[in-house]
């Protein structure tokens, strides 16, 4: 079965800092028309760094949720950036740490429904230290967590961010 | 350390189908502003359902992407609605089970940098089959997969969809 939308006219209705909207009208498999509203947004990367047993996790704020989450090192691909790229520069600005190398886990799909990112999931080898260098507008604590422990905050429901879901339950 | 960002102002620049957006004024901890653009989103809820060593999957076309994803079977809640009633739903629609009980696995914010979304996550138990009873703009196919297949499929990259990939890495 071929259940595929073809685009009959693409409307941006929103273009912003991190994301665009679009609102498409679409054909669907039926020949009926539908529309359907896109996020465009130009990629995520996102480290899992672990060093003798413990796995590197930050803490920071996030206004869509107005709480604090536990979140692996992450963050937006600039535009044209290679993502592996990102990953390396984010580790070092938010972790601390400089890797030798990085080594693709995932490419997940966010919220398929509505947005396009594709979030990298990436782990770091050949880790070392260096210090915390932060974007002006970025606020977040970073620590190393123990395995059992990162174990617990799952099963306690501490842990919600998808990315770091997918990261942690891939190596615990 | 507080990282809190407190409201300003917000502004809905889009009202639409299944989200609207909003771009809001914020304090920072710096004491300095930013903005922050935020899709507002009713939820979604996503289902586990195992029996004989084999999970339901459903096939979907997402125009998002411009490709099918293999999936759990899972839909948007409506509007007021509980989350629980929508996983029990979503699950008779698309994969045309009726179960009897739902266990909350996961909640799941799958991108927090700008979408306020929470996906919940349950099992499925206690499962009679009926028929699958699609919405009318809904096209997509069902079918019960091995957890060896699906362990294969997760490394050779072929589930990409977020809630899916936590959902069959708590399990596999």
């Amino acid at each position: 079965m071929n259940f595929e939308e073809k685009t009959l006219n693409k409307t941006t209705v929103y273009s912003g800092r991190i994301l665009n909207l679009r609102k498409d009208e679409v054909l669907l498999p039926d020949g009926k028309t539908g529309t359907r509203e896109i996020i465009e947004h130009s990629g995520g990367s996102a480290v899992l760094c672990e060093e003798d047993g413990k796995i590197l996790m930050v803490k920071q704020f996030r206004y869509a949720y107005g709480e604090e989450l536990w979140e692996i090192p992450a963050g937006k691909v600039n535009k044209g950036e290679d993502p592996l790229k990102t990953a390396f520069r984010e580790l070092e600005e938010e972790g601390g740490v400089k890797a030798e190398k990085m080594e693709l886990m995932f490419n997940m799909y966010p919220s398929p429904g509505y947005t396009s990112e594709i979030i990298r999931i990436y782990r770091a080898t050949g880790l070392k230290k260096t210090r915390q260098n932060l974007d002006e507008d970025e606020f977040l604590s970073a620590s190393w967590i123990e395995k059992p422990r990162l174990k617990e905050m799952i099963d306690k429901g501490e842990v919600k961010d998808g990315k770091t879901l997918v990261a942690l339950l891939a190596v615990l």
